[in-house]
């Protein structure tokens, strides 16, 4: 492992892992600010920003951003999550340098152009459009509506259309300046990079920032509910929340375990009950989402009017046996799909950099593979089935229907079936 | 490059490329075998085999299938496309035999059982619901249609309800018996593998397989027209295509670069004057894609019902000018963006023995990245703007539409304002 991490003098922290053996690189910005960190009127600002970063700077057009790093075959992206945004690009080796210039420019002194301003606020109502056909995705947002009603981090990424309409230069400015401070930046690269390189030319575009004020943020609080969207869909899409630990809660590792076997694979409880045995859907999935102060074990089906009530009837009853039947062999085939995914999936730069920027940002530090392997292997079956019994015996949980929902049941009434 | 192939004595081929410093393998068999081998009244079943391979065999049940691989970690999976079929695992190192013996097992002696094949038709007809609940998935099935009617490669690869309903064992059968002969087979491993051990092991399970009579295939031919669903959707999804040269046409080359120059990235001129100039859409692209005897040019916007003429009439405009104005500078950003995507995606070992395969099934053997970058590099700007002249030029050109489509133009006007 050749992981070296650096701060400069202002706080912002450096991560990178040099690989051998490839030639491309992927460096990115990962700020620790996103749709939580927005007041209610601000919700949608996040993502306008991420957007308008690429819309043009004090050296660079829209056009010369896009030209520089696709002239030498680059790629670069952004996307806004709801704890953090981020800027990366996949490069070759020799272009590390031109795509931290372009990151650290649009992330820095973006122009907010009046006209470009006016332009992109369309494409993002289309956006808006494009996530509400795409109901295998933008049931996940109505899900954390439900699970956090009216608190910041259960309001949608790309906000309210009404919202969208109304942003102008300042908003952009005033969320730059409360959330891009040096404290919450971290810079990680990884693939065919130099750390000492990256550390000079990050000091270099990043070093002249003064911290910021601390923030206030307010903490979460899992609530629960519903939220139905009738539509004349082909399937009823289905998505249900329970709370689950924050990512620095030891039990984060029995979530995880939990959340494979019972919706990982195709081995997995859910799959062989719901699709494999009865054939009452295509996608089910059961995943255990973290954030700083709480998270969410969820689970999402997609089927049809006809079978919404026995498919939710099913999950419920999966999620009720299982503190009672867990086995080990569904332990250790959850934790060997864990980590063969960690080391399979750590194989591509991209991904790699981006675990290592979230590891600084939660701990301060890169915990090695062996140290994650450690801590997967150190749940036990009886932690694994407390975990489910916990779980199982919560009172909160959320429920998001979108399609032909109106015979659908009523998370009241699937509450009841879980907790008989 | 450590790429190396080898022919069974009954026809099959088997290529391998070890990839050093990798501890996982990806192994797969690709079949070229898909939709355009259906009969009209087999329309569907391709894909319908693919999902009974999983739903148990002589020596494992479905369950057993899916806990073999999920047991030490891995992940196997599975596709269905017009002219191929591929069944696929990524493992750590230690499991390739396991992996290549479940999917020899899985594709030559699936059970067909009946009480799964009554489960397994339940699923898929559920996978059609999600698939129209996709539209900019869906849009794509409907665009090849309306290039190749009443043909086989322009039939969906899930089918029709109605026959997927109908479906039988014999059916099932039929299709393994006409198509999964030995000489359609090739099987491919990247990454940490062994290539004397993968022949050994495919000697084992595929050598006793003798070779089928060979297949008669008709021939396609795009001929184009329209297709419209009108639907209460958010966003009306709008692909076109115009045809594009088969795989093996060296005007390939001159096809993805115009692709790429066109609509292949941020800087892309279909990006650029519909989404970064206006605001119309929030994705918009263009790709080559291509068959062994024909190709489509496809592009795809989604846009607001108000803006589906405004935006279609743009990229008419576009497809119009391109002949005349094309410029080194976006002939050489495109030959970048393809040799850099080319290496960066063959990092991993997953694509890398996608290619393989595909190389090894169009060519017999698999040309070097050198050779590649040599035919992209070739390409000059009159070969491009002369490509992009016969392609504005071509008669034929097929539209699809979804969503509110009720304003939008017909192709009719499209096709005489490109020709204009």
């Amino acid at each position: 492992m050749t992981v070296r991490i650096d701060t400069l003098g202002n706080g912002m922290r450096i991560v990178t892992e040099a690989m051998p053996g490839f030639e491309s690189a992927s460096v990115g910005l990962w700020i620790n600010a996103g749709g939580r960190h927005e007041r209610v009127e601000q919700n949608g600002i996040a993502h306008f920003l991420e957007h308008m970063a690429f819309k043009g700077t004090a050296r660079r057009s829209a056009l010369q951003i896009a030209e520089e790093i696709e002239d030498v075959g680059g790629y670069i992206n952004a996307y806004t999550g709801r704890e953090m945004t981020a800027y990366y690009a996949r490069v070759l080796a020799a272009d590390v340098p031109l795509a931290l210039d372009v990151i650290a420019d649009i992330t820095l002194e973006p122009a907010f152009d009046l006209s470009e301003i006016e332009v992109e606020r369309g494409v993002i109502l289309q956006e808006i459009g494009q996530a509400l056909d795409t109901p295998d995705d933008i049931i996940f947002d109505w899900l954390q509506e439900a699970a956090f009603p009216g608190q910041p981090i259960g309001r949608t990424i790309l906000g309210a259309p009404e919202l969208v309409r109304s942003f102008g230069r300042g908003d952009l400015s005033t969320f730059v300046a409360e959330h891009y401070g040096p404290e919450h930046l971290v810079l990680a690269a990884a693939g065919a990079v130099d750390h000492e390189q990256i550390v000079k030319l990050a000091d270099k575009a990043f070093g002249h920032l003064t911290p910021r004020p601390s923030r206030i943020q307010d903490a979460a609080q899992f609530q629960g509910g519903e939220v139905r969207e009738n539509k004349p869909l082909e399937q009823v899409h289905f998505a249900m929340a329970l709370e689950g630990p924050n990512y620095r809660d030891p039990d984060i590792y029995a979530a995880q375990i939990y959340a494979s076997a019972m919706g990982g694979g195709m081995s997995s409880r859910l799959f062989q009950e719901v699709r494999e045995k009865r054939g009452l859907c295509y996608s089910i999935f059961a995943q255990a989402g973290a954030y700083g102060d709480t998270g969410l074990m969820t689970i999402y089906a997609g089927t049809s009017a006809d079978d919404i009530t026995g498919l939710s009837e099913l999950v419920i009853d999966e999620l009720r046996r299982a503190p009672d039947d867990l086995t080990d062999a569904e332990l250790n085939r959850a934790r060997n799909q864990m980590k063969a995914g960690l080391l399979m999936g750590l194989e591509g730069p991209s991904s790699r950099a981006e675990r290592l920027a979230r590891m600084v940002h939660i701990w301060g530090r890169a915990p090695s593979l062996a140290e994650t392997v450690g801590k997967i292997d150190a749940v036990t079956l009886s932690d694994l089935r407390a975990f489910a019994q916990r779980l199982a015996s919560e009172a909160p949980a959320a429920m998001a229907l979108y399609g032909p929902a109106e015979g659908a049941p009523a998370l009241m009434g699937l509450k009841e079936r879980l907790a008989a």
